[in-house]
């Protein structure tokens, strides 16, 4: 047990410690102006794919900047360049399952925050470390996919209580699985009374507007 | 800095007595003639409906016990036990997003070695952080679904390198997906020259029999 209660202590002296810069990192983005998206989910949940369609439309009237964290791989940020043309940068984090404040605030600094109006972070494809650590980000999105079920809100709350945007992607496929919209929604009510919902298809292009339309004006409420 | 370094430090020390006590696990197993598999994959990627096929067939042959990790909820047992049979138990991890060999040893203890032949372990949805604990498996089974993307192995190559069967998951939808069977078999060899593949559908009993014939073999193997 010794050890167990050594790693619970350093533990939530880091997580205090994040706390702080996470702060730090807010009162940062808000003096310059920049909205901070912190997009999370599982692996291969859509969050690549739902990020370009996005981009592609709110680069029309923000300049925007993409973080993308992986644990090793470069992929999604060249995806990101090719297919958007914003300004991307990769964060590594060493086999770390989650993105801390400290790694964004050096993140952000190197990109030059006089130039952007938002920056969205790609966190790790992970519903539980992630969770656990504000980055200083000013709206956490979270992607539920249909293929993973409408049970996952029981199953890994804290992400479902610490989200704020909820998008269910790869509503096309619907048909082929039991995804029951109503009740997965009531599932993270329970959890968080002020989430709200955007079912979308970055492959059909359902819903997308309406969720452009949400981040457009949370942006532009911040920078008022 | 320096809280980082003491979390890498504590962290080596906990990995070091981890993998001291996955190795009396695995003992322990092989002497009482019980196989173990240590289930993996992201969330939603289906593991508990292809548990409760596999068993279903499975128990005709060898007297099956499942070990249930979740963070917080119990839904994942009660659908096992109602629809196997089987002996069931919940673990609770509080949080933490794996297993490690403690927890399991405490569980197979309780759980009575004497009347098993195979034991599933259904770890906690995660590609990150299961995959650094052993937990004394005697099989490291991998389940990647179809919706997840054949990209996951470059993105997650810690977890396609200790796993040794992999299961594709949800073939069923792999119409309506972009998933290249090749190119994911392609890179997981280049982490893990042993691997071994299983292309399944739980829900229309594609390539199961190949899957419950490798298990019922590497038990019988194993018991020799």
């Amino acid at each position: 047990m010794e050890s167990n209660i050594r790693v619970i202590k350093v533990k939530q002296s880091v997580l205090a410690n994040n706390d702080a810069r996470a702060e730090k990192v807010r009162a940062k983005l808000k003096e310059n102006g920049v909205f901070l998206i912190n997009l999370m989910s599982s692996p291969g949940a859509g969050k690549t794919t739902l990020l370009v369609s996005l981009i592609n439309e709110l680069k029309k009237n923000l300049r925007v900047g993409v973080i993308e964290a992986d644990m090793d791989a470069v992929v999604d940020t060249e995806t990101i360049k090719e297919k958007t043309g914003v300004k991307a940068m990769q964060l590594h984090t060493s086999g770390e399952c989650h993105l801390d404040a400290k790694m964004v605030d050096e993140a952000i600094t190197e990109f030059g925050l006089g130039e952007l109006d938002l920056v969205i972070l790609e966190n790790i494809g992970n519903l539980v470390c992630p969770a656990e650590f504000d980055t200083g980000a000013s709206m956490n999105l979270v992607l539920l996919s249909v293929p993973e079920g409408d049970d996952k809100p029981l199953k890994y709350p804290l992400m479902f209580k610490v989200g704020e945007v909820f998008v269910f992607t790869k509503m096309d496929v619907a048909p082929y699985f039991d995804f029951d919209l109503e009740k997965v929604k009531g599932h993270i009510l329970k959890l968080n009374k002020e989430a709200s919902f955007y079912p979308v298809s970055a492959k059909t292009g359902e819903g997308m507007e309406e969720l452009e339309k949400a981040i457009l004006n949370a942006v532009r409420e911040y920078k008022k």
